[in-house]
């Protein structure tokens, strides 16, 4: 993929694997959402078909963002869940969720997340990583 | 647009108004290269085509993130520049070029550009905002 890239563009670059819209909101289930199964994305409210699906897990998972493992506690599905590429998604995704909740009337962002963002970003960021590095 | 919306996420509404990652290297050119004109965002080294690059300024233009007048020095030509919705994007980019700049072993971007936005992003981010206010 990165060979076909026109440019070294830094921006380019995360959004050629992004490519749509499904990538990152899987990526916001996971790290936002605390989603780990297949069926969490599933039903995540968009509507995202199962092909789509499974092809993005696919493609976050060969870039290096998710791995998906056997769930402990139960052998017949998989669990997943960010890398540390993955998890440093994380400050990127506060910015487009506060400007987003800034410009858009209809938000679905509680204004007690909202005011966490601008007053205590860091130790928001903080909590969701160590959710996960206690996960492992 | 916005009445479709299956989810009030503000992750989706930012990707609702992206849609693909034409709309957002247009914005890197305005905000970050200084691109004013219709012939900076065709020659920005992506090979938009002139077709798409026309329909996707007009989206940009119609979300309130870009304004379109007659350019002052030559009224045969237009000069495109980001409104305060549109220039609050900067430090969501800023945080996407940190990332990729980090993950891509190919980077363009220069290494004292990472050191700024490491030590020093909020008077880059200032810094930016201000070459807007001062064109106004």
């Amino acid at each position: 993929m990165e060979d076909t890239r026109s440019t070294n563009c830094p921006i380019l670059f995360a959004l050629d694997i992004f490519g749509d819209k499904w990538s990152l909101l899987i990526m916001r289930d996971i790290l936002i959402r605390g989603g780990k199964y297949y069926k969490d994305f599933l039903g995540a409210g968009e509507g995202i078909s199962t092909n789509i699906l499974a092809n993005r897990l696919e493609q976050l998972e060969r870039h290096g963002l998710i791995v998906k493992q056997l769930d402990e506690t139960n052998k017949r599905r998989f669990v997943y869940s960010p890398t540390q590429k993955g998890m440093e998604l994380v400050p990127a995704l506060m910015e487009i969720i506060e400007w987003s909740a800034k410009y858009d009337p209809d938000t679905g962002t509680p204004p007690w997340y909202i005011e966490r963002l601008k007053t205590d970003r860091e130790a928001l960021i903080q909590e969701i990583y160590d959710q996960f590095q206690t996960r492992e």
